[in-house]
């Protein structure tokens, strides 16, 4: 078992284990005083893994009742939200209960909204059954669904009270999954470098996946630790996320997100290296690991991307562009520059 | 001129003053850097005081725009609260945009709750327009809005950048809505004493009212800052509204709130009387001030009021009602009794 500590204001852990599953109730019953508990979980995640999660709750004395939205980004919207409360209320929920979300991001960032705005706030204990949700968006309190103009224009900070990682559980999830958590890992290696990189180049296996998990949520929550709301350093998790954002649109959300971000990243490595801003031997290193897990990106960055950039710039009303430069694995900053510096940069074709 | 600072994390002041609705944009400009400004108001207000808010925000360079809900209760909903998102997420606001809440209780809940999430987030201010908004709703930072199934089922806690009360535009303010703001008055005189009971006593004026306002804003400022999220302390603000609730549910929410609210205390003090916890000369001086303000309850308590209580006790799935007892003037207290315990003190007979 690995224990990370999220130290925001009241901190909270990330347990990691294999089959703590089952030992979800005695987790829960440890952080929270709740007497109703709703897990929230998706069409997929319900057959394999809601029986389970309800009679851990109940055998440690949780009345449990479930909400099963379809799976699928679509399902990340104002009225799945609505009938989650609306679930809540006619069950008499009080503002001592909690809500456990057991699934991936979209399960997560809408129950987490629910949890973060019933009764102004009930106990939150995020369950995450991807590789991309343990390692990334269940921690660090970011909840929201999106709205026909835009992802996530409706939502919250909002720290849950626990995550409970079953490494267990991604022996079940598809192939596509499981790249799209590798692109969110393949960012991490290149903010932090050492171990996470070292095993992303040997090779992601059962036999390091607990570690690898482990490394990546410790990462996070450090970042979370120091910038909660993202007035600055936690922007560094936007690292590959401004191209990325732009081909999710550009695909009609068709791209999975981790593997939109690898993407990103594969393209701000170049243009560092174009710029001799990031050796050789380093950016070696990160195409060989986007190869590696079949990550290299297919898009073309063209004038259609990057309208989408320029179209999100003019949409935020922003003069210039937060962008995470990569001037080595282990070794990236946050740089403004306007939409034109960045067009350049990206662009750049010279010393290649 | 009066500042009461609320020390929340982060801290914000409450401005109180007459005629500075006009010096609206300089005072938003002290705490925020937005460059649009939605401000949400409703149908009453906006007749007589939205030119002016728009045109104090123009004048120091905001861009601002309004949105204008329908007069009452009947607005606090979740569709008004998507209507507000939906316009700021149309005309492109950002997260360093703010929402300016120019009005009573409605309004800065809506407004708030809107604020506390649209993209996790914006500046907030709060500009109350009923005396009821300036000395209570306007402060501490509880937003959200109704379900059918009950009040402020949705919402959250997010403290505004600044509280603007201007003095001035309570000389619009109707009979009925100064009723209602008193009525929280008289919470506040049970509360705290001194120098708010004795205005009251006296008599509320135009030469008292700023004093009035300041003095009710710092008693609560003081309340908020020691527990803002209301897990103790914050609950001595209910008094008089376990009684006042189920007053508001029998009258189908026709009676004002700061109206139950003074009938619950009416009989909150009478029980502490015929117990003897409460002095013969403080009751009559609690009546006295009813009196003196119209605000002794037309409504009798019995079996269908209780059983309201009752029913709330029950949907919250409680053991106990807390309850805030009054020992005298400038001396409450927080109890927690069983309901069988409370119908027997507000029934009570013996004594008198």
């Amino acid at each position: 078992m690995s224990v990370v500590e999220v130290r925001t204001a009241p901190a909270y852990g990330v347990v990691i284990e294999r089959g703590i599953l089952v030992g979800l109730g005695e987790r829960v019953r440890g952080v929270s005083s709740a007497a109703k508990t709703l897990v929230v979980t998706d069409s997929n995640v319900a057959e394999l893994y809601l029986d389970t999660a309800v009679a851990a709750l109940e055998a440690q004395g949780f009345e449990a009742t479930s909400f099963v939205l379809e799976a699928g980004e679509k399902s990340k919207n104002p009225q799945t939200y609505l009938n989650i409360i609306d679930d809540l209320a006619k069950n008499g929920f009080k503002r001592t209960d909690a809500i456990v979300a057991l699934g991936g991001g979209v399960v997560g960032d809408v129950a987490g909204f629910a949890a973060a705005t019933y009764m102004r706030g009930v106990d939150l204990i995020q369950v995450p059954t991807t590789l991309l949700a343990m390692i990334d968006s269940s921690i660090g309190g970011k909840t929201g669904v999106d709205l026909p103009l835009g992802k996530n224009l409706l939502g919250a900070f909002y720290q849950p009270k626990l995550v409970v990682a079953d490494i267990e559980v991604l022996s079940s999830l598809p192939a596509c999954e499981w790249k799209n958590g590798v692109g969110e890992g393949v960012k991490y290696a290149c903010l932090a470098g050492g171990e996470i990189a070292e095993i992303l180049k040997r090779g992601l296996n059962e036999s390091n996946l607990e570690r690898f998990v482990y490394l990546c949520a410790s990462y996070k929550a450090d970042i979370v630790a120091r910038d909660e709301k993202e007035s600055g350093l936690r922007m560094l998790l936007n690292l590959g996320h401004t191209l990325g954002h732009a081909l999710e649109k550009q695909s009609g959300f068709t791209m999975p997100h981790g593997v939109a971000v690898a993407c990103g990243i594969e393209r701000m490595a170049f243009a560092a290296r174009t710029r001799r801003q990031l050796s050789v031997e380093d950016h070696e290193a990160i195409r060989a690991m986007l190869v590696k897990y079949s990550l290299t990106c297919a898009a073309d960055i063209n004038d259609e991307i990057l309208a989408y950039v320029a179209m999100d710039k003019k949409s935020q009303g922003k003069e210039h562009i937060s962008i995470v430069e990569i001037s080595g694995i282990g070794d990236c900053r946050i740089n403004k520059m306007t939409y034109d510096e960045f067009e350049d940069y990206i662009m750049t074709k010279q010393g290649v």
